[in-house]
């Protein structure tokens, strides 16, 4: 165990960072951390002078991701990696992501201070452009970083507010598109020992189960279609009779109402999906009050983690486009859909946490991630990877998420309890 | 019956009439004649110079109406009023409105060829603003010149364009506005002996039939809604599970299947009722393809023939928005409902059409209206009012709405017997 004194002061440089990066990026309304953007920058640049200052070493990759190590003993052996993002949706909150690179940072410093050094080495990693918000492209910085990034995202993703593509987002912010393009990992998976992303819950459960954190047993997979849309025909709503009607509201909330029954069967079989029509509307140009709908767009969005549940409910999906289209005289086209596999956490370094916290005393839950994250890449990408979830108030994705400090604290302690033990416990994961 | 000679140059100056105001008026998209705006301003200075150049009196009343009238033997007994309005819909079409002025004036100018002087006076009247589409308060200038127009639209009514009140753009289109706030009718309707609208079908029932006309049995009254809002709480995709949902999308999706059921039911037992949901959106500020959305707002609007089915298809409406917020812990809140009752058209007119088609031997046939017209208004304010239908494709409320110019010849043949035969019928009506 580190001594708390040094424990103390890498909290306290924590606690200065989330208040100057949160100071300095908040626009008013909300933190303004845009993928690629002035804000995210502000704060890569901000850790790295403060890992700088402890003497760590700074190495920017293709993709700009900011590496920030503590060499170990065994300098040429694969690092601990320890991370997760800098950006933020828009209007967003100032803990997800930034809380995962400070725990880290907040970890290095106590070692510091403790004068101790590691066996392995620990690289604190601030990843780029996690929040698919932005680019419309999710976990871009850590794919970019692992060679998965899908190909063309780079020319057709386009950023909310610029409308300027991905890559020349990524230019402009220094990256090397060669390796990129190329689909080359930046860091060879297998140089890597092992990834911790320690992350706010942006969930009620931690809150109900009165525990700070939670060990996360696996990432939900998801199915989502940016854009459905449904073309049926205009007219004047007085004069244009049923029979003639091929109404596109009606159209949609029929598919949409058959779906949400369809979710009522899978959880009646106990099976897991959350499913999400988030955006819907009549088309803005044409609508008015008195005009039958001829066009209404929707998106799509359902997680699951079971393979399984994510391939029926897409199936089923185009089977009720299908059968509203061939019944109320309506068509369906859509974007691609894209999606990610579920996947579980790994197994030992779970176990680990979990006796971290029972010999450190703090109540911690296993707790299944609803959202994607970093981690999630680093797992599909062969790397061992286990993620801390901190408790976590008013939702998240908006300026009034809220992380207790001592909660943060209580996961800083189990991040630095999980890399001295690390350092014992022989792989392979 | 007038000469065929005079009846052509009738029809001429109608056609050279379409085509001016059709051609001066078309903004490259659509025919741009907003409500006491620019375009429908030049339609009403061409009327009423063609009519001055017919000898006509041109008045404008306080509402900026235009009246023109052909004196007849009986100076100041009532006049027949031959009306319809001049403004378009945004990217509207030629003929919806303008077709019942252009016929008004062609039977006038046909009598004024014949050199016949009628007994009865007859006044072309030219409406203002009857499309709710621009400050969404319908038939303003006819409930303006009847004394009916609601209270407080002159200052709540905002045009779609330009975001300025009814009261503004009248005034700035030279309107006087004491009378009007007053609710004083700028024409006493027992001093008009009768009003006759020639309209644009707007729909495929006398295409169908293969009938030229339609003589209007009744216009279809209707109960509104501009904007009801759906709240319910956002959150994440991923993290926010179902039973933690208030998912305003699902709500408003149930509402909108609920009630298409309920007009099932309404439909089996024979009753007649249009209903649409015109304009259905998320909120665009707040939602993402990842959000569970917190808001929804749409627009209501329900015809029928029956005062019954449209008091019951409101009471549903809100006993289903109660349910189903209850249900699912969504709130809605709405504007106020609007209405018009369902009205008859004059049976002692509509018999006198009907005997007219038949001895000139042009088909038509009875048919009810679902949209709303200046002539309800009239027979509302108890002037015996009727409607002539003119055969039309492709829809209405868009620039490829179509009126052959022999179908509008054969309504401009049987508005002008109609005129003759009038003079000759006690009344009253």
């Amino acid at each position: 165990m580190l001594p708390a004194e040094a424990m103390s002061k890498g909290l306290e440089l924590a606690r200065e960072l989330f208040e100057t990066i949160g100071r300095d990026s908040f626009d008013g309304s909300g933190f303004a951390r845009a993928a690629y953007g002035p804000g995210e920058e502000l704060a890569h640049d901000r850790v790295a002078a403060a890992a700088a200052a402890l003497g760590m070493r700074i190495e920017r990759d293709a993709a700009r991701n900011t590496w920030m190590t503590l060499e170990g003993e065994d300098r040429d052996g694969p690092p601990l990696v320890i991370g997760s993002h800098l950006d933020a949706v828009p209007n967003g909150g100032n803990y997800d992501g930034l809380a995962g690179v400070l725990a880290g940072l907040a970890c290095a410093a106590a070692f510091r201070h403790a004068a101790v050094e590691p066996i392995r080495s620990l690289s604190v990693l601030a990843i780029r452009a996690e929040e698919s918000a932005w680019f419309g492209a999710q976990h871009v910085g850590s794919r970019a970083l692992l060679g998965t990034l899908s190909d063309g995202v780079l020319d057709t993703a386009r950023r909310v507010d610029s409308g300027r593509t991905l890559r020349e987002h990524m230019i402009e912010a220094g990256a090397d598109m060669v390796p990129i393009g190329q689909g080359r990992p930046l860091r060879d998976p297998a140089g890597i020992a092992a990834f911790l992303e320690l992350h706010i819950e942006q969930g009620p459960v931690l809150t109900r189960a009165d525990a700070p954190l939670g060990i996360v047993t696996g990432i939900r997979g998801n199915r989502r279609c940016r854009r459905i849309r449904c073309q049926g025909e205009s007219g004047h709503s007085g004069t244009l009779e049923r029979a003639d009607r091929h109404d596109a509201v009606l159209a949609v909330c029929d598919l949409i109402t058959t779906m949400e029954a369809f979710w009522d069967e899978v959880a009646a079989d106990g099976e897991d999906l959350v499913m999400t029509f988030g955006k819907l509307s009549t088309n803005a140009a044409t609508h008015s009050v008195t005009t039958v709908p001829g066009e209404v767009e929707l998106s799509f969005d359902a997680r699951s983690h079971s393979p399984d549940v994510l391939a029926h409910v897409e199936n089923r999906l185009h089977a009720e486009m299908d059968r509203v289209a061939a019944s109320r005289g309506v068509a369906f086209d859509h974007d691609p859909f894209t999606g990610d596999p579920p996947i579980a956490m790994n197994a030992g370094m779970r176990k680990l946490l979990e006796r971290g916290s029972t010999q450190l005393g703090i109540p911690a839950i296993s707790i299944s991630s609803g959202a994607g994250h970093d981690a999630g890449d680093f797992a599909m990408a062969g790397v061992p990877s286990a993620m801390i979830f901190v408790r976590s108030e008013n939702g998240s994705h908006n300026p009034d998420e809220h992380m207790a400090f001592n909660d943060f604290a209580e996961g800083v302690r189990l991040v630095s309890w999980f890399v001295e033990e690390f350092q014992q416990t022989a792989g392979p994961w």
